[in-house]
């Protein structure tokens, strides 16, 4: 598709100078040193933020896909050599410098726990290190999103969302990659049409009260709208007076009718949301017009969500906006990028918490009977017998991707699997159970047999 | 500049789907109802966000640049077309489209405040329209950045400051945004090698945990990078033990001296700031190293800034991560772009909690006879007599941008001009005072003679 390699260009291969300028000094000494033996970096997330008892993995398809294409432009050797930190025999092996490691993987869409690896790197040391702040930047931020998403997913119990944060997200990379990682949650559609058409999400939108007040009157504005799109009209009720504007909506929605065509739903974007969707539910209701949808769109997020579904809103579908396209009461985690392991040699790090656990894992799953999710062990990557299901799977090896790439429906039914085997238990906004994540003894062994400097 | 074009293509020239699919939808009901006369549409933030009590513009750059070159590739209407949303009178005059409109803005370093405008578009209705969600999105976000950036300026009172957020920015965007919009307040460097080719930031950075493991011991990690940076280093000493870190590091930096070369500083990352500080200034005084600074990265923010100086932390630079890069305690603004004028008609809206003040408008600013600010006016356009110094200027005409765009540090300057003559109680982090914004007559009285339809 001529589109989705433009964007990929655009917004995703942005090439190895996206990076702290320490990943470079470290290699320009690590080349000095000949110091550049195989290693392996551990990806996770440190705890959990707030109210948050588990994360949803997302970012691993943009990973993937620059990690197999990366290698140094001409231009962005003659800036670091501008930069006067950097001798000719390091830009040297920057020019042929290509990713060549493996790398084993959670699939995106995966359900998983802090502290638990999601991805490990294998490589030449350089390699393995200059990746590290892409990585981090990629799955962290898209992970964030997923797991925001999934929580309103689960407070919306069934009910339509829809993502509307494109305006407030923060930069236009996160407006993309918000609608996909809101998408493999079980979002039904964007208002972002750039998302449309790279993703291939559905699109969706309504009008926005300008729409409204560039003509007369409301009917006038519903009745123009209604003319251009006579099946796919959501009519917005709130510029002036919203009871008044649901029944000049249900004016036009006759007049609609009688020309063969019918309206979808009105929105509501301000004010008390459970009190009005219901006087306007009846104001639709009494006039015939129980088929079309109410709309609603006014800051949501997953606790508002939950708490106007429980005071009985009328509500059939959520625009959801900012809070969830910036995870605006957690808007970071703590992932981080450890050396485990180096030339044969299992490593961690001992900072005043901060420490990290030597050695190549693997995290195994424990299932009840029914397939649901009992208790995660992180082990070392091969363990015999294996305490449950290995998690992470090999996905690059020798710096090419192995098989085809999911495509985003497959990874939201992976979601959906997995987040229907996660207990309700786990998975409740308050007082959510912490999910069980234990060490494997071999892992716990192989921590003690690790020789400190 | 080669480099920068490139750039701009990826990231900026993101096209004009990037948007809310119900800006398409509304100008197709335009075209059809014959609606695009002249509109005025009013860019501002509604309130403050948690402790906040000014804003500083950031984003108008790229602004213009993507508006100068909008326009509907043919694999953008062919999306569009699949749709079904759209008919082909209207994909013909999306084909042709460009933004032909009227822009005036404020600078950006510019100081303002909530209910300001600071960007208005006059054009077309449907020119002005459709560029809603991109203008958003891109003032929006680097206004937030800028905004949390100059408060750790304020914080950080002299001490050198430097982006080290690009681990954990939402996204690839607002990785290079951050770098941009902390440098024009006045951070001296990024760690963001691309931010350092793109736009110029000095680049800067020390070495990983990772890379002092890597070695059989610190020592020889110092050595080995000072070999290659003998004028650049900073050693990370935290990685086993902070203070036996900085006695290696003293070892090093003295063999160093022998050689002629000049150990720049340590770096601390983890534990108690304050009091390891001093311990480590004091073992490096003692070594005679008094020159060889301190820097300090670990969850910075303005408020963890000023309490580390507060207690007499021995600390010259601060790197700031992540709390910045998303704005983590107010992760976005309410910004919105609401139609004033359309067809030489003033318009207002009345929702709940969502009005707004009809007509073009400026931002007049009256200052102290030293020059400082002393209150704003949000007035009509152009009042005779001015109540103060217009702060909106005329940025773009008929679509093209006007003169040359200021430069990077120019806009710093303007930054650090309009910072000092803010006054310190309109600044403080806590229980600052709202600075004085007031409405002239003459646009209150715009208002009441606003027709409501």
């Amino acid at each position: 598709m001529e589109s989705n390699t433009r964007f990929l260009k655009r917004h995703i291969d942005i090439g190895p100078l996206f990076t702290d300028l320490y990943e470079l000094t470290m290699a320009a000494a690590y080349i000095k040193s000949h110091l550049n033996e195989r290693a392996t970096f551990s990806l996770f997330i440190r705890g959990f933020p707030h109210r948050r008892n588990y994360y949803v993995a997302a970012g691993l398809e943009d990973v993937l896909l620059e990690l197999q294409n990366l290698s140094f432009s001409a231009s962005d050797l003659a800036f670091l050599k501008s930069t006067g930190y950097f001798d000719d025999q390091f830009l040297t092996y920057l020019k042929d410098f290509r990713f060549s490691g493996d790398i084993h993987a959670v699939p995106e869409g995966t359900v998983f726990f802090a502290e638990e690896p999601i991805l490990e790197v294998s490589a030449p040391l350089i390699e393995a290190q200059v990746i590290e702040t892409f990585l981090l930047n990629t799955i962290g931020f898209q992970t964030l999103i997923a797991t925001k998403a999934a929580r309103c997913i689960h407070a919306a119990r069934g009910r339509t969302l829809i993502d509307f944060s494109l305006r407030r997200t923060q930069g236009i990379d996160a407006g993309m990659k918000v609608a996909r990682s809101t998408y493999l949650t079980g979002f039904a559609a964007t208002s972002n049409v750039l998302a449309g058409k790279v993703y291939g999400i559905p699109i969706s939108g309504t009008m926005a009260h300008s729409f409204v007040q560039a003509f007369p009157n409301e009917q006038a504005a519903f009745r123009a709208y209604a003319a251009v799109f006579p099946e796919k009209s959501v009519f917005l009720i709130d510029t002036y007076d919203t009871l008044e504007g649901a029944r000049q909506a249900v004016r036009v929605a006759k007049e609609m009718r009688t020309d063969g065509a019918a309206l979808i739903g009105i929105r509501l974007d301000s004010g008390d949301m459970v009190r009005q969707s219901r006087q306007v539910r009846r104001i639709l209701d009494q006039a015939g017009l129980s088929d079309v949808k109410i709309f609603a769109s006014s800051g949501f997020d997953e606790y508002s969500l939950a708490r106007t579904i429980d005071q009985g809103a009328a509500i059939d579908a959520f625009g959801v906006g900012t809070k969830v396209g910036v995870s605006a009461d957690a808007p970071y985690v703590d992932i981080v990028y450890k050396l485990v392991r180096y030339a044969d040699r299992n490593v961690r790090k001992l900072s005043p918490g901060k420490q990290t656990l030597a050695g190549q894992k693997q995290v195994y799953r424990v299932l009840d009977s029914d397939g649901r999710y009992k208790a995660d062990f992180i082990g070392i990557r091969h363990e015999d017998p294996q305490p449950g299901v290995p998690v992470l799977i090999s996905v690059m090896q020798n710096g090419r991707i192995l098989g085809e790439l999911p495509s985003l429906d497959s990874i939201t039914k992976v979601f959906r699997n997995n987040f229907e085997n996660l207990k309700e238990q786990f998975k409740k906004l308050d007082n959510a159970r912490a999910y069980p994540v234990h060490i494997t003894a071999q892992l716990a062994e192989l921590q003690n047999l690790t020789k400190m400097p």
